[in-house]
């Protein structure tokens, strides 16, 4: 059903010096920046194996990431898993009793398909589930 | 430097029905589980991909996951990250500053070798490093 680790969202206050200390101390090299607007996020993904570490940060003021940072700081935030068939997981897990913050996908970075699972039914994990883009299969999960 | 996302680790207060858990609801077999006697911890590894969902629990009440779980409650603890030489790995990231928990590494599940950094080096992230252990390769991270 889930294919394998998408990414590792960490929520950051300051886009460039985050993707400056990734790159510096870790060696991850910037892959794709966006800003995505159904999430009021900016989005910045970089290349670790065949995942990736997405750092984010609030792109308005009003977005569930603002209110996240004001909470807990930064820090990780949320995983995502990767699927190629977002509706068929939605379902299943609907049947199975999951509790849903996105009942259907919602468009996410580079024009993925997304719907977040709440905390609740994770054992305390923002869990996002991602349907890659058909285009360009190999460039555009994220 | 870093290979890949090897796993993210999730704190638990139940390991038993955190794994059946992610078995019913996400589809994640349980690979492997031990008492990593180093961390005071008790952990088991569910499938995704060529990575993990590492579940771990206190297995001993003054272990630094006990301390977590009082003060955060269950959730999101860690995301490791593979290396195939990790006292070189340490030796980058101490020259570069960053802060290290542990300085040398230590013997983590499966026999690996593993070391934490700090997150006050990563953006409020607790990461760790796992250099598999060489037995067994496609068995043996965790």
């Amino acid at each position: 059903m889930l294919g394998e680790i998408d990414h590792i969202g960490i929520a950051v206050e300051d886009l460039d010096a985050s993707i400056a200390l990734y790159r510096d101390r870790f060696g991850m090299r910037e892959q794709h920046r966006e800003i995505v607007e159904e999430f009021g996020v900016e989005a910045a993904l970089l290349e670790i194996g065949n995942a990736h570490v997405e750092l984010v940060t609030p792109a308005s003021a009003d977005s569930a990431l603002a209110r996240f940072l004001e909470r807990s700081g930064p820090g990780m935030h949320h995983v995502a898993y990767r699927t190629d068939d977002i509706d068929a997981a939605l379902a299943r897990m609907r049947e199975s009793g999951v509790r849903l913050i996105d009942e259907q996908a919602r468009t996410g970075i580079r024009d993925s398909r997304v719907a977040f699972v709440h905390p609740k039914s994770t054992g305390g994990v923002l869990t996002e589930l991602v349907q890659p883009a058909r285009h360009g299969a190999e460039d555009s999960h994220g």
